[in-house]
C-alpha cells in the first residue's frame, strides 16, 4: 500500500491527484551543496504542460511549482525537497456522468477492485496529471546527474504506423525539440503529427514509442541479483501509466539472433575499454558497462477517446455504452517523453549514490 | 550493494555462485501452516537443472536441496525458510584462461568495473547457474498461490526465427512440457529443437521469446504509482540474466494501434466482470483486473559461444580474441521458462500479502 | 540519506524546518474508507502546539493544517495523504550570532559534520519543531487504531528531581489533562510546573520522564527477530530530539531482578489469556501479549538555555562563549507528550497492517 | 512479517531455530577486498558460546561455522556471504511437557497468537540460540570497521543488585576479558559470578546491565530524522531478546538534570572539535559527534527458571503449574555482550556505508 515511493537513497514520494488540490513530490536522500532552484523544477515541469500545441490536451494549467523545503542559501541542504503544484483548471463536471461506468483502458475499475472507491474525476490520481510528481523528482535528479556529465534524453520513434528514420545519437536532442511530436526524423515527425490529428478528429487515439538514450554513464552501476539496472529500469518505465513494453538495447530484435552476431565485442579506446557494437544497450549482466544507456518503451494508445465504447455500471450492474468526453491527449508519446527521461534520471541518481561514485551526503 | 533480496512481504534472499561451495535462498515472510515438503522445492529444481536434454549444457548436477529451517511438523511455521544446494559438478579449468579476458555478453567486465574483482570461474555469481535461488522461492510462492488456485505456467514462442502459432491457453501447459523446447505449438516445437541444435553445431546459439500466464489472479493487485504490478514483474522478469525486453498484454504492438481497435470493453458474466479482450494482459492502470497475466519476455543468444571472438585483456591492457570452452546452453529459452515462472510467482505471491489477500501470519 | 520515512506499510515521510517556508508529511499506505478530516489531525496539532502556557516557548504559531491529497468525499480512498503547515511567526534574528558557532547539546555541529552546512535558524529540520510531521502523522495512525478501540495515552511521571506517584491507568488521561505539566499525580504536578518555573527563571532548563500506554492492543504483534514490536517502538521513541533512554515494562528495574519475582504468570479471565502482572509491559519475546503496552522515555534538559555556554567558532576555528536568544521550552516533557504517542500509534498501525489486523486495501 | 534482515546497505538476513537442522545468516551489501577467513566469524562465536563456565548452559555445542558464498580468494568479492552452524547437541526431550504450557517471560504464548503455531523445542527461533545469526553479521560488521580503527566493547555493569565500579574506557577490554561474567570492576566480578550461582542453585535467574562503548566512530553518521543512530541502535539493541531498555550517554540521568549542568561544551584539540564531557554518549541530534559512543541496556533476569510457575494450558484451556527443566543460563548478560556488540557493529557499518565513509562496492 506504499507504493508511492521509489528510490533506495535518492528516494522519491509523489503525491495528489488529477482534481483534488495539490500535486507534489518529497525527494529525500539528495546530498546536502547541490545548486537547486524552483526554475531547476519549473523548466522540466514545462516540457510536461498541457496545452502546448494541438496535438495535446487543452486542459490550461500554468503547473507552477513551489518549493517548500529542503533549500537553504540556494543550495539543498541534505532535508527533504518537498514541492507542490496546485490544481487550478480542474473540470470535474464530465466525470459525473460515467461515475459508475469504468471507462475501459483505463485504471478505474481495477483501482475500485482494490480500495472499494475510486476518485472518478478526472482520472483521479491515475490520472497522467499524476507524472508532475515524477517530474519533479527527476527536475533534482538531472542536476545531480549533471555534476557528472549524465545527460538523459528522449525522442519518439514511432506513432502508430509511422516509423521514424534512425538518428545518430547527437543529433537526437536537437531534432526532435523542432517539432511538436518529438520526433528526430524530420521527414517522419508531420506524418505522425498529421496521424494524430487524423485520430483526434475520429474521436480515436493512437499508440507509439519512445527511445530514452543516457550519456556518460560510467561502468558498475547496478546491484545484482534483484537490483539489477536494466531491471530498475524496466519497473521505472513500466510503471508509467500507459506503457506497456520495455526493451533494453536491441530488446526483441535480439530473440531472433545468434550470438555470433550480436554479442559486443571489447575494445581499446584510448586506454578506455568499449564496445564495437552496442546491442546490449549498456547494460550486461545487469550492470552498466560504459556505454550509452538505450532503452524503447511502448506506448499504448490513450484509452479516453470520445467513440462509443461498452461498460458496465458498476453500481446498477448492467452492460451500458458510454462516450468519454473531457479533455484528452489524442497520443500520449510527446508529453510521456519528459516522464520517461525523470523516471530514468531518478533510478540513475539513486544507483550514484548507492555505489558512492556521488558523496550521498554533500556534493 | 544488498540487491540479492526481492519483495516486501514475502521477501527472498539468495546467494551462492556457480563454482563456489553452494547456492541456496533464504524466504523470509511466508506465512505459518503451509504444508512444505523438500520435494516440493526438488520438482521445480528438477525442472530447471540442467543436463536433462542434448540442447542442455552436460554440466551433471543433482541439485539436491535441502532445507535448513523454517519448517515445523511438515508445516513453515512464520519463521525464515532456507534452502541450499551444494555445487558437485563444478569444472573450473576452463575459465583459467580467460579470467583476465573478459567474454562478450557476459558481465564479466561489468562486475569487475563494479566490484575491483570478479569470480571468473563458471561465470560466478552471474551464472545462470545463480537462478537456483529464484526457483527455491518460486517453488514456495507457487505452493501459496495454489491457496488461490492460481497458477504460472509459461512456454517458448520463438527461437531465432521461428514462431510457435498461438495455442488456446488451456492446452499450453500440456502440449509445451512433451518437447525439450517447451514449445506449445507441436509443428514449430520440432524446427526449433533442430535449430538450436545446428547453433550449437556452428559453436553459436540463438535467442528466443518466453511467454509466462498467470491464471485466477484476483482483481486488485498492484500498487500504484511506483510499486504498479506490471511495474514490479517487469523488474522481476528483466532482472533474469539474458532478458532484454519486457512487455504486457499485447506489448509493442499496441504501439501502432488505435485505442478504439484496443481498448478492452467490459461486460458482465455470471455477476462477474469481465473484459472481451485481453490486450491489457490483465493488468490496468498498474492493477490486476481479474482477467489472466500475459507477459512476453526477450531472450538474448546465449553469450558463451566457442566461436573466436575479441576482448581486451584486462590485465595487459591489450586486444585479444578468446574462444569459450566450457559447457553451456546453446539456447538458454527452454530452461529459463521455469525461473521466470519462479519470479513471477513471488511478485504474487509477494501482492497477495501486501493486500491481505492472503493472511500474512498464517494461512 | 533517506531518514526521513518511517514504517513498512503505513509509512510517513515528513519534511520542512523551524524556518523555512512549510512543514509537513505524507502518509502512504492508509487503507481507503477512512473518515478522515482537517480537525482529525487539527486536534492533535493543538496539543503539541507551542505558545500554550507559561512554561511553553513564546513563539505564537497556529499551525493550521491543510490536506493536499488523499481524501475524497471525506474519506482517504488509499492515496498519499499529504498535509502542510506554512511557518508564520519564524524569527531568525536570533541566530544570526551563533550561526558558526555550535550550541552544546544540539545538532548544529553533528549535521554540520554530516552535510557540511546547517540550517542555523532556528535549529533548522533538528528543531523539536520538526515534529509536526509526527504528529500529522500520528493523527491519522489513531484514526485507524481507533477502529480497533486502541488508545494511546501518555503522561510525565517525572520532571528534575520531583517524581509522579503511580496513578491507575484508567484516571491517567483525565488527570493529565488538567495542568500544563501533563503529569497525572495532582499533587506532584504543581511542584513540576514550580520547578519548571525556577528553572526558566535562572536561565536554565530540566529533564523528566514521559510515560505512554497503549490499551486495548491486541495479542500478535512484532515481527522477530529485527522488527520486533519493541525494537521498532524504541526506535520510534528514541528517535525524537532529546530522548536519550527507552524502557519497557519495568525496564532497568529488571536489571536488579529475579525470574521468580517478575516472570508474568498466565492465567485465564474470561476464557482469555492474561498475565496477573505486566512487568513485560505487554510484549514478550517482541510480540504484543495482549496486556497493556507500557513505555517510558527519558528526556533531557532543553538543550537552549540563555546562560553562558563554551563552543568552537567553526568559521574562526577559535573557543568562544555563547548565550542562546531565541524561544525556548525550559522543559520539554509537556509538549513532548504528544509527539510519543504520535510515533507509538504510527508503529501500532504499520503493525495492524503488517499482520492484516486492519484490511491494508481499504477498511 | 519480513522481520529477519536488518540494515539497508549492509544487510543481514538471519535464519534458524534452536532444535532445527541448522541456523545462519546472509550478510548482503559487504563491500568487495574485505580479508575474511572462517576464522573472523568462529572468533566471535566462540565469545558467544555456551557451555563455556559454571554460569552459562551446559548445552554443548561447537557452533563450527561453514561459509557457504561470498568469498573469492580469500576475500570478499561483493556477493552475498551465507555461513550456517549445524545443530548438534539438540535435546528435545524436555520440552514435550511444556509444549501446550507456555512459560512465563517467553515468547511461547505471543508466537503463537501471531503464527497460529511455535516451535517449542527449545524456544525455537525465540531461542536466545538464535543470536548466532547476530554474530555472525557483527563478525562480519566488525572487519569493516576495522579498515577505520573502529572498535566496539561491552561490559557487564551490574547484575541483580551488585554494581560495578566506573573503569576508565582504556581498561574495560583487558579486565572484562578477565572473568566469566565480563565485568570490567575486578572487586564487582566475583561477587557477581557468586549472585548468579546462587540463583543458580535455588533455581532462580538474575537480570543486569551491560554497558557498549565504539570508540573511533567519525562524526556524521545517523540520518534524521527517523533513521537517526541511536534510533537504529535503540531497535538493534532492543530487539535482543530479553533486553527491556537501552539508554544512551547519560540516559535516564539526564531526566533529573539541568542542561546547564549536562550540556557537553565544545572546545579544540590539536585543530579537532571534541566535548569536555560526554553525556550524550557520543550522538546529538541523532548524528554521531566523534566522541566515543556509550550505551547500556537492560537484560532481565533469563526467564527459564526450575522454580515452580503458573500457566496456561493451551490445548485443555485450563491453569497449571509447570517446571522448565532443559539447559539455561542463570543469567544472559555475559555471553549477550557478543552479541550487542555485533548489534552495534551491524549498525555502525551499515551506516558508513550509507554516509559512503566505506565504499559500498569495494574496500
Amino acid at each position: 500500500m506504499s507504493g508511492n515511493s521509489t528510490g533506495i537513497m535518492f528516494r522519491v514520494t509523489t503525491f495528489g491527484s488529477s482534481h483534488g488540490k495539490a500535486l507534489g513530490a518529497v525527494i529525500d536522500g539528495c546530498p546536502a551543496g547541490l545548486d537547486l532552484t524552483r526554475m531547476d523544477i519549473q523548466g522540466e515541469l514545462d516540457r510536461r504542460r498541457p496545452g502546448a500545441s494541438s496535438i495535446t490536451t487543452s486542459r490550461g494549467e500554468t503547473d507552477q511549482v513551489e518549493i517548500l523545503s529542503g533549500i537553504f542559501q540556494g543550495k539543498t541542504d541534505g532535508t527533504p525537497i518537498a514541492a507542490v503544484i496546485y490544481n487550478e483548471d480542474a473540470d470535474s463536471s464530465a466525470y459525473e456522468a460515467i461515475k459508475h461506468r469504468p471507462r475501459p483502458g483505463h485504471g478505474d475499475y481495477t483501482w475500485t477492485a482494490r480500495y472499494g472507491v475510486y476518485d472518478y474525476r478526472g482520472g483521479g490520481r491515475g490520472s497522467g496529471r499524476a507524472t508532475v510528481g515524477h517530474v519533479i523528482g527527476g527536475a533534482v535528479a538531472k542536476k545531480l546527474l549533471k555534476l557528472l556529465d549524465i545527460k538523459v534524453i528522449s525522442h519518439v520513434t514511432q506513432i502508430g504506423d509511422i516509423k521514424a528514420s534512425p538518428v545518430s545519437h547527437s543529433r537526437i536532442e536537437e531534432y526532435s525539440t523542432k517539432n511538436p511530436v518529438r520526433c528526430a526524423d524530420p521527414q517522419a515527425a508531420p506524418k505522425m503529427e498529421e496521424a494524430i490529428l487524423e485520430a483526434k478528429a475520429k474521436g480515436d487515439s493512437l499508440g507509439g514509442i519512445v527511445e530514452i538514450i543516457a550519456f556518460q554513464v560510467p561502468a558498475g552501476l547496478g546491484e545484482p541479483v534483484f537490483g539489477k539496472l536494466d531491471a530498475e529500469l524496466a519497473q521505472a518505465l513500466m510503471g508509467i501509466g500507459s506503457v506497456k513494453g520495455v526493451e533494453v538495447g536491441l530488446g526483441f530484435e535480439l530473440a531472433r539472433s545468434t550470438a555470433s552476431a550480436t554479442n559486443d565485442e571489447y575494445y581499446l579506446e584510448k586506454g578506455q575499454i568499449k564496445t564495437t557494437t552496442n546491442t546490449s544497450g549498456g547494460i550486461v549482466g545487469g550492470i552498466s558497462n560504459g556505454m550509452p544507456l538505450v532503452m524503447r518503451m511502448a506506448v499504448k494508445p490513450t484509452p479516453s477517446i470520445s467513440l462509443p465504447q461498452k461498460t458496465v455500471d458498476l453500481e446498477k450492474k448492467e452492460e451500458v455504452e458510454i462516450k468519454i468526453l473531457g479533455r484528452h491527449d489524442p497520443c500520449i508519446c510527446p508529453r510521456i517523453t519528459t516522464v520517461a527521461e525523470s523516471v530514468v534520471a531518478m533510478v540513475l541518481a539513486d544507483h550514484l549514490l548507492r555505489t558512492g561514485l556521488i558523496n550521498p551526503c554533500h556534493v
